[in-house]
């Protein structure tokens, strides 16, 4: 157990430092980082050796070449008011003049919108490199353009936080057969050039997730699910013999969204984001071959160019990758990673990354700290769903300068063989089944609500916590679409749906919600005796006075100012099963104007401070209703907190009628968690705080014995 | 000055008392009130005498042998989810059995509706007085029923709150010819029976705003401009042979808002209120000419059953009524009462009202204070804007055990002639004119985002304290509508519009910024040098990227979730003219996910203390943008304080490039404020606080001096 299943960066100024670290943490595996090279003697460090390899980057003399077969983004220039019947486009202020350079050979790609009307104009021309308009006073009008993408936007970010100077790397498309072909002549020579590694880490592939800079070099726009940069020619062109359909600069603009994940899908974008999927792997089919056939692994690194190649997609297996890499964040990205179907290896990238901003004199307490916080964010979501490996990035010399920092990552590394083994071994239990419902189901799983990758936002982390929760709950977690309940039978093993998010995205599900069919459908399946957990806005549409089309569900629905006039006076707290012993429970920023119908039980209301009435003007957080034999919960906002994570596992159970299952393989205390693995009878428990913690425990018999864990502990008890 | 332009209550048993008082006040007029009756030498008390009198309640005789004449109402039953293919509906569940008969008689006005499809069916029938209906299983239903008002609803408030055992007054409805005659009988009968009065209050006319009871007799719905009581099938009828339309009960219900004032109306509905006002006018005037006749004056109580009689319509003026009479709130209510056309007097009757609930031993100093804070809002309204009488409701001999208070209302009677007298002989000076912009304009003069006549909502308060702050700022308002905008030159005398409520209502305008040519002349008139000003979501509409139709004219957005990919980095708060000096701006409910366009000063941002970012996530509260030679602000809400409304003023001055007119006519302490009379020279400087305050006091010419008032303190100035 002191050995195996971890992944260390090396370089070639650490070599013995390398190997007694390695030894410490059992690492057999080495990589390389930015900017570094490997060791010759690589192969004597580790059982494994991972090489960075870039594809569509790194050869600027083949980008120089080859200008016209750069990659390409549809980009929308600023928005601008004519005060006359004239007006002037640069299309390209605000960018970055490196990275975004306006293709004005093919103009015809170009689009021009009146934004008022939101109506394509045809009246306009370029003159001196700039957009001509005729303009309807006081219309405001912006540019949909192609531009080459002339610097690698995944290099601008490090060349410009890392000051460097190297020479910009050029893009180049695939999608071009020249280079398509150029670039699998070129993972052979590179592997010929490259004898001491065993694996080749992709970092990524063919396109990259949308990244566009300003012009003061800052970041102007980021979508980690964005087809932004498959503006390909060739490929709108393949697109369009092969569907008939030719899709416009508009299709990628879409009014500024860019197709955000946000927005349910266009059908004609969904369609072409398959046919980008089908494109990639059949490439990036042909390097993985390659490298089979000169004796590596090819590894994906779930980051960077991975767009097309989305890992819960149907072509991914097509690929056959052996294994994939990402980093961990906490238990959604452990999830995110783990469940990846189709790959041997799962690898995750723990943090502290080993970089100067944490390195540095006096500082090792911060790092400890951020390591055991990592860890223990990631360690329930790894009891339910174990990762094979776990790794480390950056220098490892400025890691080997905090001795108690590398005496406490060879103790994680420790913990985590060993959970690794237990649950391979045995299954974790689970106590019911629970859908997350959105418009993207299954493709997107553990991806829901992130922007930027896992960016914090105002706007969403009252609702990643439902995802951050349930990375660690005794429950199974599925990731369903609209489109799978009204196509498919996969309500049939579910106990209970959640549909969380803003009203009008793609999370709570918009215009889905038009669809009768899909409420008979959910309605009839909770009234026969299942749960339902709405968040946020759920089942939102356009109705004005009663925007929750399962608000007799839900028993609550939202003010939006056009009932105002009649009085909603269930404003009663109710003690409740889901909510006692629990006093703190945080609902982020909540959401407003939520009232309950009269049988509905609220189990949390906020008055104003400002004024009380009698009557509820909408401040209802937390409400539980019974909905003839099913019942349903309806939350405001629930960020990850322990005392939240609980509240909603009792928001489970009580919505599937498993209230009896509470004291079974539990732990009282919000901060113990506890995993039960059947087969073996062992139950690990988890403190997921700081502090010293006793509590009652109760086996899956509902046998009670007291128990005490220390801070952060991870006790196994075996029956 | 000590005399006249003072109304007080009497009664038979308190007329010494009630010549004592009227002496200390300067009262010249009496009246009577709920429950009491006049001395029959009342004409002995005073100049006026006021008598109470209801057009169509009272008489249970004429009721009972009419029970086909009573009024009506559409009301939606409660909303059922069928789990099976039929469903039985009770449509009286949930309502006031003495208040509402269902009128199974005239069944053909009934429909129901798939709530779940908003579709009516036809599938139903009537089966032991419930509505039996054939359904989709999983379905929601609802039965929109007419029915007969049996009790009067305003006297179901005063029985039930004060415990009345009297008989339960009926309603009847003179748009049936029978009623129509017999309400003009009765009043001469009246008039002839009640000869010691000269002032008949009508509390009110024909049809009662919408107010409903549930079955617990609780208040169920309220919305005090609502037409929904005026259900008559006569109108019905002459409506569609006048039209050629007939109205529904879904024009009524309209999915549950019931035409809720916050909802831009229907067209149709519209025309039928245009249709009931001319009606009512028709009738009240013909009961006014009785009055006139027999030599009384003829007073309208705004409140009650004045549907119809709406005093900024076009039909007002033809009911030849000599005075109006309503309660004082606030400078809003006081704005709403002085400026009603075509009447002589104007009336407020201030608060407290004299009843046991204040006037009980040992209160008087909160009466006090009830009074001077009453006195202190409505003053700051009454310097722009006097009214032309005052007075007081209840029982006098309870107010007469409090001596105190008699002695305070005696100081304030003499300021309130004060006020009247100055403001008669000069019009106060106005610095720039301000226009209120919604779907309503004119005829709601005041009346915007009133809920049930003034009660506190979560949803309505950041929005109101615009129109408190306006009702005492040296600034002229109007009230105009977008079809104004549209149709006439009325921004011809406008320096500054404000529109102000939450997306999609009538106040910010909803479908109206669909309209690209209102689009078009309010961003023109912006450019052109005036200015705009918006709160809460201004212009917003469906766009869901760029929500707010005049962003460009605001510099600032909503984010609605589709468009958090693209990073908004105008973070940082500026010093300026409208906020300088200023710390305590309170924006009350504010609003979530404004961000502001690049050149867009922001003034007021709110981070989260969960998590800072140095991108704006949507918190800008504050904002001023130039637009062309024009200028705007956004603010997030603002409820009335003093400082909110220092600050509002100062941004409609800068918006209307007239900062140099901040130091003319001004105090510069947030609580004194200055109202300047050019004709006579004189200043008042009113202390809006209860502190001692000195400031500094600038004159029309900028001349500067120091001012001290005491708390409260009215001060004249005259130069």
């Amino acid at each position: 157990m002191r050995k195996g299943r971890v992944t260390i960066p090396t370089d070639v100024t650490f070599v013995d430092g390398t190997k007694r670290i390695a030894d410490l943490w059992g690492a057999d595996a080495v990589r390389d980082c930015d900017g570094v090279e490997l060791p010759e003697n690589a192969k004597e460090l580790a059982d494994k050796v991972y090489n960075t390899y870039f594809i569509v980057r790194g050869d600027n003399e083949w980008g120089r070449k080859h200008p016209e077969e750069a990659q390409r983004i549809f980009l929308e220039s600023e928005r601008v008011t004519a005060n006359s019947t004239s007006l002037t486009i640069d299309v390209s202020k605000g960018f970055l003049k490196d990275q975004i350079d306006p293709d004005f050979i093919n103009l015809d790609r170009w689009q021009v919108f009146d934004r008022t009307t939101n109506e394509e104009i045809h009246t306009w021309k370029i003159v001196d490199g700039k957009v001509e308009i005729e303009t309807t006073p006081y219309h405001t009008y912006s540019v949909d353009f192609l531009a080459r993408v002339t610097w690698h936007p995944v290099q601008i970010y490090n060349y410009l936080t890392n000051n460097w100077t190297c020479e910009k790397q050029l893009s180049y498309d695939p999608a071009y057969p020249n280079t398509r072909e150029y670039i699998k002549r070129y993972m052979q020579e590179w592997l010929d050039k490259h004898p001491n590694n065993n694996v080749v880490r992709f970092t990524t592939f063919l396109y990259q997730f949308t990244l566009v800079f300003n012009d003061l070099g800052k970041e102007k726009m980021v979508d980690w699910f964005g087809y932004a940069e498959t503006a390909s020619i060739p490929l709108l062109e393949g697109f369009e013999k092969e569907t008939g359909i030719r899709l416009v600069a508009e299709d990628f603009i879409n009014n500024g969204n860019y197709n955000s994940p946000f927005k349910n899908p266009d059908p004609k974008f969904k369609k072409y984001m398959d046919y980008i999927q089908r494109f990639v792997t059949s490439v990036v089919k042909e390097l993985v071959d390659i490298c089979h056939k000169n004796n590596r692994e090819a590894m994906m690194f779930l980051g960077d160019d991975w767009i097309g190649a989305e890992p819960y997609g149907p072509y991914f297996k097509d690929m056959g990758l052996d294994s994939v890499v990402g980093s961990v964040g906490g238990g959604v990205t452990v999830r995110m990673l783990g469940e990846i179907p189709h790959v041997k290896i799962h690898e995750g990238r723990f943090l502290p990354y080993f970089f100067p901003d944490t390195f540095f004199p006096g500082n090792e307490e911060n790092a400890i700290a951020e390591l055991n916080k990592n860890w223990m964010t990631a360690r329930r979501a790894l009891l339910r769903c174990p990762l094979d490996r776990m790794g480390f990035g950056g220098y490892l010399s400025l890691a080997d300068k905090f001795p108690a920092f590398i005496n406490r990552v060879s103790e994680i590394c420790d913990e985590f063989r060993l959970i690794y083994e237990t649950s391979s071994k045995s299954k974790p239990h689970e106590v019911l089944t629970v859908a997350i419902l959105n418009t993207w189901g299954h493709i997107r799983s553990w991806q829901a609500h992130m922007v930027a990758h896992e960016l914090w936002y105002q706007q969403i982390y009252s609702y990643q916590g439902i995802y951050e929760i349930l990375s660690g709950l005794p429950v199974k977690v599925k990731f369903i679409s609209f489109d799978d309940v009204l196509n498919t039978n996969c309500l049939d093993d579910i106990d209970v749906i959640i549909n969380v998010g803003d009203e009008h995205t793609a999370y709570s599900g918009g215009e889905y919600w038009n669809n009768t069919i899909l409420i008979e459908k959910i309605r009839k399946y909770v009234a026969e005796g299942h749960g339902f957990i709405g968040v946020g806005q759920p089942s939102s549409t356009d109705n004005k006075e009663y925007p929750f089309a399962l608000g007799d569900v839900l028993g609550v629905n939202q003010e939006k100012g056009f009932t105002l006039s009649q009085d909603k006076y269930n404003i009663n707290k109710h003690s409740h099963f889901i909510t006692e012993g629990l006093n703190n429970i945080d609902f982020g920023e909540g959401m407003k104007n939520i009232y309950a119908y009269e049988n509905t039980k609220v189990l949390h209301i906020d008055f104003s401070d400002r004024f009380k009435r009698n009557v509820n003007v909408g401040e209802v957080k937390l409400a539980a209703n019974e909905y003839f034999d099913g019942r349903s919960v309806y939350i405001a906002g629930l960020p990850y907190s322990s005392e939240n994570a609980r509240m909603l596992y009792k928001a489970l159970l009580w919505a599937t009628h498993k209230e009896d299952k509470l004291n079974r393989a539990y732990a009282d205390h919000v901060e113990i968690e506890c995993c039960y693995y059947e087969k073996l009878n062992t139950y690990c428990l988890i403190n997921n705080s700081l502090e010293n913690i006793s509590c009652n425990f109760y086996d899956i018999n509902g046998e009670k014995e007291i128990i005490s864990l220390l801070p952060g502990e991870t006790k196994w008890i075996s029956k």
